[in-house]
Parts: C-alpha cells; sequence; structure tokens
C-alpha cells in the first residue's frame, strides 16, 4: 500500500495530556485521535493493529469451541434491574433514555444480556455446556479517562461466557480460556503474569487477572520470579511466620513518648526495631461500632484481605480522628491494644510477636516489654497486610518481586449470580431444573495495542511485535521527489515484495529522507528497506530492522529470501 | 461445523409483531433475538450471514481505495452544535449526559465525527482527494421501530466520506462509489434499482438510493422497465404533456352539483370524464398566507415537489377545513380556481386542459366549460403530481412501472455543508485555504441481510442467496440417534466437504428427520444432503438444492465433484 493513501498524521510533539509512553506514541504516530476525553477514532494504521490483535482473539476463541454472536451496545434498563445492577453499577455506566422515555444504559459488559437470551435459548443440559463471545465496543464512563486508548471510556473488547449444569464443565472451560489467553499474549508476543485476582464483589470462585508488565501499569503485581506464584498486590497473599511465639522475657513498662507518634518516631526514641512495635487500626465493625487491626510497625495493612473479615465492615472504612476519638478519647499516634474496649484482630506477624512495644491509649505514652495472653487478650489472628518485596513466596518458592502491570485480561467463574436472578435454568439429565452455572471472560482487546506499545518502545518510537505490527516491511525511496526512477524502482520493489506474501507499505510521500526516517522509527514497523541513488547504482538495498542501530547492504535480488529468513528464522 | 454448536433455536411460529417476512424467518430460524424494542442480538447462525455482507462491503470499499477507519459510536454533542445538526436531527438522536453533565449522542451518522477529524489531519491539496469508511454500529431512535432488522434502531452501517478540492474529482469518486454499491448488490445476488434521490433537507448535487425490490418495501420506486429511468415515487418526474393548449370550445356554466364533493362524485353526476375536471388544494404559502395548486382530477399532489415550489411554505403544510373557511367561506369539496384570491399553481397536466370542470367556490355548486385565461387568470405551472404507473417515462424510454423498494444504499453530494461549518478547509494548488467539497456514502450491512430474505424466501423459509449463506452445504444424517454408524459417516462426509472447501454444517441433534427437514428448510441453507441407512446401504447421498422440489440421489464418491458443478457450473 502507498502511505500516503493512509491518512499519515505523524506529529513531533505529543499533546501535554499525554501522561504515558503508549498515548504519546500512538497519538505522535497517528494512529488514533481524540474527539472528547476517552473517545478516539482509530486511523487506519492504528486501526490495521487493532485488526490484528482483533484476529489474534477471534482465532484464540475459535480454537478453543466458543462460537462468535454480536450483542447490543444499548441495554434496556430492566434487565440491569433484574440483576440487580443498576443501582450498584454506579456513575461508571452510561445512561440514556430513549424517545419514549424508557431508560437503558450503553453496556460496558454483557453479563445481563447473554443471561436474557440463554434463558429463553437455552433449556437442556443436551445445549450445554456453551461458550459464546463477541468482540464488540463498549463503554464505561470513567472518572478519570486518561491513558489514551488505556483507560479510554469507548473501548473494543472481547467478552465471552460459558454456561453448565456442573463445576467441572465449568472448571474446564475457564482452565482452557485461562490457556487460550495466554496463547494470545504470547501470539503478540508480550511478557506477561496471570495473577490471583479479587472476586469478592461478583461472588463465584476462580479469579484471575492477565497482566501485561509495564511501567506504565495502573497495578502492582506481586510475583516469584523463580516460582509459578503471582498475585495483584492487593490480593497477595502474606505468608504464616514461621515458628512459635517466644515466651515473654520482658516486664510490662510504661514510657513517656512525646512528639513520637508514627512507627518510626517511637522507635527511633526508644531504640527498638520497628519490627518489634506494633501499628493498632480503628475500622468499622460489621456489627461492634469499632475493631482494632494491629500489624506489626513495618508492615502495612491491605484494605481488600480485612474487608474480607466477617467482623469488618466491607467496604472498608478507616475510622477517622474524630470518631476514634469519641470511643473513650483515643487519639491517633498512641493506639495500642492493651485495655481497648473492642474486638481485636492481629495480623499473623503481629500476634507472634512478645515483648513488643504499642502505644498506651493516652497521648504521648506507649508501652514496652507487652505481651499478648499476659497482657492482652489474645487477639483473633489473620492475614491482614499487604506483601512485600523480598517475602517468602506464600507456595514457599522463592522470594517475591513487584512488577507494574497492564490488565488486559480478566477470567471469573460467576456462579448462578445471574441465573438465579434472572431466571436461567435449564434440566438436567433426571428432569430437575437448576440454575445454570456462568463464567465470564473479559479481554481488552484495545488495550492491549496501548499494552504492547508500553512493553515495546524507545524514545524514537514504537517497536511493534511483528504479530500486531501494521506492515512487516516499510519501503523508503530517498530523493524520488527528484527521479521517477526512484518511484519506479520502490514500486517495484513494494509489489514483488507484496507478491511474495509480505505486508508492504510504501512511503511515497516525497518528503526530506530526515522526515522519513524519523516518522519510520516513530510508525515502528519491523523491517525498513531504503532505496537511495547510491543503492540503486550499486543493485543494493539498504535494510535496517527496527530495533537495529545500523543499516545492511542486501543484494536486491536476494531481498525477499533475506527477510524471509529474518521473520522465520529456521529453527 | 456442528449445528449444535451454534446455539440453533428455530421456531414454528413467529412473534405476532413481525409483519414482514424476514422479520418472522429470521426469529423463527434463530438468526436475530430481539431484547428491546429494536434492539436485537445477532446469534452465531446469524451473524455468519451479517459478516459475509460485511466482508463483500468491504472488499468493494477497497477495490476503489477507500481506507478503512474506526469512528467512536459516542459523539460530543459540541460537534453537532457546530453543524447545526444538535438541534435540527430531533428526537431520532440517542441523547445522553455522561458523569460530569457533558452531553453526547449515539452516533447515528459520522459527518461532524468525520469533519472533526479531516479538518485536522489534512491541510494541503497533496492529501486529496481521500475516500474513508468505517463498518460500525449506529443508532437511530425510530419513531416506530418494526420489521426486525430491516428498521431496527440499532444497526450495521458502512458509512463512507469523501473529501475534494475540486468537482471532478468529487464526480468521480461518486461515480465509482455508485459502481462499488452496485457490484456489491450484484455479488449478493440481489434484485435492486438505482433511483433519483431527495436530498433538498442536505443540500448538495447528486443523490441517489439503492433499493433492493421486494414487497415489504417501504418505498415505491417508480422506473422504466425498458428503459434506464428509476427514481423514488416521491421525486419522480412527470413527463410534460405534448402538443398546445386546445381553444375554448364551450360557454362557462355554473352547474348545481349537490351531494358530489370528490372528483369521482362530481364526474359522475356530471358525465364528464376525471381527466377533464381539476382538483384544487389550498397549502400554506412561504409569503402569501394560502397558495392554490389546481392538479387533473385523476392526479394525485406530489407533496416533495410543491414543498420545492418557491411560493409554497417547506414543509408542506395542507390547510386544514378551519383554514380555508377562514379564507373568505370556502369548503371542502367545491373549491375551484374561478375567482379565487390567492396565487395559483396548476400542474402541467391542468394547465393544458380548456373547457374544464371545477368547483365554483361554493357549496354544492361547480362550472363546466372553464378557460384559463378567459375565465381565470393563466396561473403559474409547474411539476405536481405524482407519476403514475403506465406515464411515459420521463427520458421518453417506456413507460413507467411501480415496485416497492427497501433503501439499502444511498449516496450523496453534499458539497461544502459540514466543512463550512466546521471549518474543514485545505490549500489548494495555489495555497489558497478552501472548503472541502465532500461526499457520503451509507449502506445498511444489516439491512441488506433482511432485504435479501425479503427478496428470496418461500412459505417453508429462507432461501439464502450463496454469496452470504451461512453455510454452503448442510448434512443431514437421518436415524442417528439410532445408529453410532450413520453419525461416523455423516462426520466423515462433513469433514471431507471441509477439507475440499465447502462451508459444511452437520445437524447432529438427533431430533427426527421431519423436524431435521423443516429446520432445513426455514434455515435455507443452499445445498441439502441426506444420508439414511438405504442410501448408505446403496453408497449414496441424497442431494436437494434448496429450491428444488425432489431429490437426486448421487454417488457418495462424487459427491464433492457433484457440488462444485452445482456451485460453479461450467461456463
Amino acid at each position: 500500500m502507498l502511505l500516503s493513501d493512509l491518512l499519515p498524521h505523524t506529529l513531533r510533539e505529543a499533546p501535554a495530556e499525554a501522561e504515558v509512553p503508549s498515548h504519546r506514541l500512538m497519538i505522535r504516530a497517528g494512529l488514533i485521535r481524540r474527539h472528547a476525553a476517552g473517545i478516539y477514532s482509530w486511523l487506519p494504521i492504528g486501526l490495521r493493529v487493532l485488526r490484528k490483535a482483533e484476529r489474534i482473539v477471534r482465532e484464540e476463541m475459535e480454537r478453543i469451541g466458543a462460537v462468535e454472536l454480536l450483542m447490543p451496545c444499548v441495554q434496556p434498563a430492566e434487565l440491569w434491574h433484574e440483576s440487580g445492577r443498576w443501582q450498584k453499577y454506579g456513575p461508571e455506566l452510561l445512561r440514556m433514555t430513549d424517545r419514549r422515555e424508557r431508560e437503558f444504559c450503553f453496556g460496558p459488559t454483557h453479563e445481563e444480556i447473554i443471561t436474557d437470551l440463554i434463558r429463553n435459548v437455552v433449556s437442556s443440559h443436551r445445549q450445554l455446556p456453551l461458550t459464546l463471545f463477541q468482540i464488540q465496543t463498549k463503554f464505561r464512563d470513567e472518572v478519570r479517562p486518561r491513558f489514551g486508548i488505556m483507560r479510554a471510556r469507548e473501548f473494543l473488547m472481547k467478552d465471552a461466557y460459558s454456561f453448565h449444569l456442573d463445576e467441572d464443565t465449568l472448571a474446564e472451560t475457564y482452565t482452557r480460556m485461562r490457556e487460550a489467553y495466554e496463547r494470545i499474549l504470547e501470539r503478540i508476543g508480550l511478557d506477561y503474569r496471570v495473577v490471583e485476582a479479587d472476586n469478592g464483589a461478583i461472588g463465584g470462585n476462580s479469579s484471575h487477572e492477565f497482566h501485561v508488565l509495564a511501567d506504565a501499569g495502573e497495578d502492582t503485581i506481586v510475583y516469584a520470579p523463580q516460582g509459578q506464584y503471582a498475585a495483584n498486590l492487593e490480593l497477595a497473599r502474606a505468608q504464616a511466620p514461621e515458628g512459635e511465639r517466644p515466651a515473654p522475657g520482658a516486664e510490662l513498662e510504661h514510657v513517656p513518648t512525646p512528639n513520637a507518634r508514627t512507627i518510626p518516631e517511637v522507635a527511633k526514641l526508644l531504640k527498638i526495631p520497628a519490627e518489634r512495635c506494633v501499628k493498632t487500626l480503628i475500622v468499622q465493625g460489621s456489627e461492634a461500632a469499632a475493631v482494632a487491626l494491629v500489624l506489626r510497625g513495618d508492615h502495612e495493612l491491605n484494605h481488600i484481605k480485612a474487608a474480607r473479615l466477617a467482623e469488618v465492615a466491607s467496604p472498608l472504612v478507616l475510622l477517622d480522628a474524630e470518631a476514634v476519638e469519641a470511643l473513650g478519647g483515643l487519639k491517633f499516634g498512641s493506639i495500642g491494644p492493651v485495655g481497648l474496649e473492642m474486638p481485636v484482630i492481629a495480623d499473623r506477624d503481629a500476634a507472634i510477636l512478645s515483648d513488643f512495644c504499642c502505644g498506651a491509649n493516652k497521648p504521648g505514652e506507649h508501652y514496652i516489654g507487652v505481651n499478648w495472653d499476659r497482657d492482652v487478650d489474645e487477639p483473633a489472628v489473620a492475614d491482614l497486610r499487604l506483601a512485600r518485596e523480598g517475602d517468602t513466596s506464600p507456595d514457599g518458592q522463592g522470594t517475591l518481586a513487584f512488577a507494574r502491570g497492564i490488565e488486559v485480561g480478566h477470567v471469573f467463574e460467576l456462579g448462578t449470580r445471574y441465573s438465579e436472578a434472572m431466571g436461567a435454568v435449564a434440566q438436567d439429565d433426571h428432569g430437575a431444573e437448576r440454575p445454570l452455572s456462568m463464567g465470564c471472560y473479559g479481554f481488552g482487546v484495545s488495550r492491549v495495542v496501548a499494552a504492547a506499545i508500553e512493553q515495546s518502545h524507545d524514545k524514537r518510537g514504537i517497536i511493534w511485535p511483528a504479530a500486531i505490527a501494521p506492515f512487516d516491511i516499510l519501503v523508503v525511496p530517498v530523493g524520488h521527489g527528484r527521479s521517477a526512477d526512484m518511484l519506479g524502482a520502490a514500486e517495484r520493489l513494494h509489489d514483488e515484495l507484496e507478491q511474495a506474501g509480505f505486508e508492504v507499505v510504501l512511503d511515497d510521500r516525497a518528503l526530506r529522507p530526515g522526515v522519513m526516517f524519523k516518522d519510520a522509527e516513530l510508525l515502528g514497523i519491523p523491517h525498513r528497506l531504503v532505496l537511495s541513488e547510491r543503492s540503486l547504482e550499486q543493485g543494493m538495498v539498504e535494510y535496517r530492522a527496527r530495533t537495529a542501530e545500523s543499516n545492511e547492504d542486501i543484494p536486491r535480488e536476494r531481498i525477499a529470501d533475506f527477510l524471509r529468513e529474518r521473520m522465520h528464522p529456521p529453527e
């Protein structure tokens, strides 16, 4: 193809709002164009990339026997009332009213629609299990749309749903879907992690997220480089401490700690390591007005874990200074479990301490030599803390490292949450009507394009993974504005390579060589061929891979074979 | 593929709301499923058809050099304010407000978005001409969504836009687009007409509609079967009457016509043919309060033509009985041009009459022997009437026939309407900035599927044109519930035909033969192969084309060759 036909629109500068590399580069390379916050057009070159990602996703869905359908963008509120999500979903749901005053939303996801479909179409176990998918435009009215395509409001998503009457086939489909996602990410050529995810809000059993590793990722991934374990930081289990709690060795002692309120200040003042101090956080209880959570001084509370405790209100509410003071005059900076009149839950690493230090529930005073059981009632014990880099992996294999990730996929075992609410049942093989078990499986098709750029770029531009590059080869004729011969030679090279099965684009814009080379690097097409008067005379073509720093001269007649070897090296 | 994997869902009855064959058959065959008025899911078999239509449209767009992009569904109101359409578009535009109280709409069309894009990306004549297209989901909040996919609210459309600095390339692109549409409809195998269309509301020059002929069509198409002429009835020109007006031959005479108000009643009472009577309609003027339109008694007013007259208000307003009475006591049933104190415009066929009959502007009275000039001032003359079947074609080639049509495509020369309103300009080759000329070209991808069914079905079901059939071949094993051999034989046949390059679906549902045969006819797959115990024993397969009334026994080993010949007969 001719580059001039593809609405090329490269820019030297990115807009100020573009904070991350993929956003900057997608705008600068002219792949997308913004119309409103989080709402973009895909220009022709960008759309080629999107379609390649889409094709890979579709092929891998079909490979595992998922069948494609197409559901509507505009969804009637009635169905969302049935599932109970019309209220729950909140302002991320873009709502609208039609000319007859009926309420609709622009679908951010399709559980309601697919369940409406299936309850009308499926009635027997003979039709199950069943996995359906679509690749379709979605809308989420993000509170802060940003990062371009990565957190756009309108986006392209593959969403799949599976239906079952038994847990075995659900587990099997879940596993096959996980494997399909791994193949998709491997085919695109991305470094990713599958992590355990939170599905508390949705209910059901398993839930995994697929994260492409990149500095711009909004999530922190905890993983063991030498092992299998990986989880979202919000969910990462901490390893239980080993051994027994030592017997008390010190007397309980009351010490003044004026002006020392934080753990580092107290530890420094008292010359006690933070690991031997505890911090006490007061949160709203599910039944009690307040619950105390006790952690080791050097550990941080994991809010998700805390909110899952039966005693604690969900979502988690940390009481503020005023509310804490109302509980018998407590003040931040001197709270501790000794004599506290409320349920106390200690993290496992705090519960195993003896002779520790804690606030004395009076401003400017702490205790040292505190021991559970002797000085304070034995607390309830739970995993409450955030995992840390260097922790032993919870499965014992290696130590944990952190990385930033971009979530591109999410698989859930939904169970019967929607089918029970909406009456999607089928007869099992004994003739009994039972609600269907469901799985749901999302993959961000537009987002994975941005994620690929985050993972693969340099300061000059995009470096496309071969599988989603808009073209394999860019042909750049130098000085063709001055010579018709040059354009003719470039066209012949282009046509010949196209006939050999490559996807080729010819930069026919007759710009200065420097501009064309800069655009070539910005656009990131994997293989570049330059024709110049010198090379033509010598019967050569200048080749450079996007990742290389210098040119290679390749004989003109060998170029197709050379490129084939480069793209598909013999194993 | 196995039919059981495709979510088959055939019904004996269609819902009562389904008024037209395509709607009934698409529901009964399980191609679509309704979620709300005018909002449907495409089930897997239906989606295969939709994708085939989409592919044909895409290929023909690419063949004429149009380049694909993808614009958003959700469009900011600001752009529609710029074009002036936010107010004008009316309740068909589905409007919404996001969480920050900004207004948006679900795009029914993309002139604003593409113009926003192009004004930012195109600046020079060197980037022109340019034709871009997308295949994308649109929404129009129809006042009366009906006919299933044919007049759905959410639908799939191909919309293309071209940009030019000169009229020559616009005309050229317009012609190429027309030809592309003709190729699309020919490839799908539809009987269609390209008709002159009204583009008054949009402005610009040429405008043509593409209508698939079908009884359920909502438009009346006027065309000359022996000639080239075709137009929407609303726009069809009437041929000017030949010859001169005869000289007056009768005296003006006042006749009582009690109880005769309509033309047929008056004509019968007075024994005068309706062709020698005139009817007088009173409409709102653009400046005058009222204007009289005079037509021959057997002719009907064309509202579009009338509204285009400078003297007449647009849109056309026919005055009601009360308003007419206020004009000096006029009453419906006795109005005529003689002595009428308002501008009078006569259709050409009324203006050429002499010695005619008309109302006397008094209830129960008419004039006969009326002559223009002698008894009434010469009227203004215009083409005011609807064309009629049997009229001479306005180009003189043959006579006009009527047909019902489903509009599946529309091409417009938009001119500079959007580019001027929104500031889309480019430098011409003299360095002067000029507004871009635009063309826009819509094609209803989902609608053409329904139109194909309207044109190709029988009482038993759909008869797919080969190009968009969901499969080429349906294999039906009879009695495979009783015999594993039978299913094995059917699977071998299926696999073999798939490997030979056919698209094959195997009905593996183990239903009674009668049910499978009925479904086969309903689903309309062009070629059906039945395996029965008898045919297996004899080494034969029973073949039947969807359009045939009886089976042919084909030797099993010849079946692939036989099907190849049937599908691609030697020329």
